[in-house]
């Protein structure tokens, strides 16, 4: 039996610190729930400054060669991020029968296909529980727990960034480049937010999770994204007022007859729905399964040690494979090819929020236009004057198509007597019948 | 390789004939997970009717030996409930070198030290991730995805049934009495509801969680319990005009220095608190760790297709690691044995209520009785008259131990002036400080 399982750690950023904190401050529990000693053999280090720090108490190299190589290694633990050079050392990696365990969502998102493939053929394990919701256990327990489920529908809010921002300009009535200006200097946000801000690091996230979920490769393409670059305070408000709080929701359901939905972007959800009250950094998945019901899982979905949480759970799962000579347990999942939904079969309600010209008959012309595309009207509210002779107009729809909705819009925006069809949001919210 | 894996089934009540119906509906896609098909070879079954009904489609007996002496079983799986003579034939199981899955909490929480070595000895898996929230993952995650962190508290509302009725308590102000008996018309209380009002339920639960957050044999008298039977409706209004909500939690926590605290009680949390938020028969664990820092796993905790989903989990992790000749991966983890809290250094802030002569003077003998035992008011309400010269008084105390307040509580009812101490009850909130 294998006394001892050894790491070649890629990158000591942000999480590859808290995953040697973590290893070596819990190493006598986490030997025990192992069943062998982890050791940290080798680190793959850029960084000189860091290389001559850490190499007082691990052996550093900055040739990747030196890892892969080594006979002794097990476990490989890629911890760079973005897409180059790590996936390439993951291939690498596993084409050299390597465990490997990541969090990079990136890699996985756009070559989990690519790499899935050498897992399985070296028999070897490939874990990334800390690519989606940081430390929240999300992945395993979709492979594992609840893998007597047809999952329906797996919704997130999976980007921390974003939810604290939302969070303050709910809370404070911040507007969204203030929010912006702070989050960057809380450090909440990179200098460069576009991933975050844009619903394309959600969209990654989203992609792992449904791809398990559903037992199908989705990949990037096929996700809608929009962010919350261009929500406005005044729609956070209405929403509130109407019981609604927006999140940017990355939601993917499945339906056996349309096929799945991918979707990234602002959401309301009705104030009473679990996934409302996820606050600040804070992540939460929301899983529906036809067994199970509804499941909620939240916790930090970032950070040095939350994410070192998860890595370091995958690492202790290895071993205990390594011991049990079962590496390759659990492979990829995605056994089925599952079509997309269509725009026409996507249906919920819809938030829109326009301004037209204050006067009788307006009113009229644009229930004409949403009547001529079958769009049914729940709530509309006009508010206040918005400039001479304009008004605010705010409705919920009934649930529509988004080919119908997206035709509507087409046409208000043709309508003289519309200035400006100022924001489409979509709502999710079963009770909108 | 194992191309199919043969379950015996003992008992199809609720949770038994929820785990056929999700093995028949999903069968092709549970194959496709497991790497192998999974089949009910025979079921245990002492109600004729129901063993007639079944025999048209399952090989049925009434005798446990056909199952543990049947060479073509390999998981047998134990869903008739309570103790005997559940736990003998899960004990012969395992001696018989059977896979065991189970939901059965009672057993684990009072056998599991007889039974996990019997699972090590022969070298097989025993799981029972329904025993505790349903189908909420919860074991496995911490088994495995936590495995990396020193778990300090473990908070969980376990119990729907209580759960529904203090939520009914708190919506509809309605008494205790009368939202049992409501309870009981809907099927959420049974008829004898003692083990879920009084507890007993929620600590069996905490047992099995507690052992396995502090890797150290936890039992059943180690549990300070006391249930909602007589908890009063003004309590829980005063605790929402305080910001508080009552749930009836249970907690376990660690602490390096003085050990273990495990206990089942009402418990006031902060409204803002995540597990405040849910009702009805919702059920949910918080989990605090060192690196994770904290995380909440919520859903459905009882009913015969949520808990099916866990054990059918179950029932797919022993498939594959039956597959993978990996059986007895993960066993029991209580390697440490750490020692309990002494009831002087369990800290925490109390709210309580009592009836005391309404006169000059009085708020001072109140006052000095509490100084007496170095128990600090942070909180004091004289809410109205109830009675002839009777007041109510309200208070929340500063973090005081557990020991100080049981001899406050005693010194007040010896005094004169105090006519009754309605309510003690523990507050769980860091920021009374």
């Amino acid at each position: 039996m294998k006394d001892c399982v050894n790491i070649g750690l890629l990158g000591v950023g942000t999480v590859g610190s808290g995953v040697l904190h973590v290893l070596e401050g819990n190493a006598a529990e986490i030997a025990k729930k192992a069943g062998c000693k982890i050791e940290i053999k080798k680190i793959l280090v850029r960084n000189k400054q860091k290389a001559a720090q850490l190499g007082k108490k691990y052996a550093v190299t900055d040739n990747f060669e030196d890892i892969v190589n080594d006979p002794d290694i097990d476990i490989i633990v890629e911890l760079i991020g973005r897409e180059h050079p790590a996936k390439e050392y993951i291939a690498s990696a596993l084409e050299h029968g390597k465990n490997v365990v990541t969090a990079n969502k990136d890699v996985l998102a756009k070559y989990g296909k690519e790499l899935f493939p050498l897992a399985e053929t070296h028999n070897v394990d490939f874990m990334f529980e800390g690519a989606v919701g940081g430390g929240i256990p999300i992945i395993r327990p979709l492979k594992s727990c609840l893998a007597a489920n047809r999952i329906t529908s797996v919704m997130g809010i999976v980007n921390g960034t974003t939810n604290y921002m939302l969070t303050k300009m709910l809370h404070d009535s911040m507007d969204y480049d203030d929010v912006l200006r702070e989050a960057q200097e809380k450090g909440y946000a990179e200098s460069d937010p576009t991933a975050d801000v844009g619903g394309l690091d959600a969209a990654r996230k989203l992609v792992i999770l449904a791809s398990i979920a559903f037992n199908t490769r989705i990949s990037l393409d096929d996700v809608m994204v929009s962010g919350i670059e261009t929500l406005k305070l005044c729609d956070i408000d209405y929403a509130k007022e109407l019981g609604y709080t927006i999140k940017l929701l990355a939601v993917a359901k499945h339906d056996d007859e349309k096929g799945i939905t991918v979707c990234v972007r602002p959401t309301m959800l009705p104030t009473s729905h679990p996934l409302a009250g996820v606050n600040d950094v804070y992540n939460a998945v929301f899983v529906e399964g036809d067994a199970l019901g509804q499941a909620m899982f939240m916790g930090r979905g970032a950070g040095s040690l939350p994410t070192a949480s998860a890595v370091c759970g995958d690492i202790i799962d290895v071993a205990r494979n390594m011991v049990h000579k079962s590496t390759g347990r659990i492979n990829c999942t995605c056994f089925d090819e599952k079509k997309l939904c269509r725009l026409e079969d996507m249906l919920s309600p819809f938030y829109i929020r326009l301004h037209a010209e204050d006067r009788p008959g307006v009113l009229a012309a644009i229930a004409a236009a949403f009547a001529a595309q079958n769009v049914g009207i729940k709530t509309l509210i006009q508010k206040q004057s918005v400039g001479d002779k304009v008004a605010e107009l705010v409705l919920i729809t009934y649930h529509v198509s988004e080919l119908a909705m997206q035709l509507a819009v087409q046409t208000l925006k043709g309508l003289p007597v519309v200035k400006d069809v100022c924001s489409v949001i979509h709502v999710e919210d079963d009770s909108v019948e």
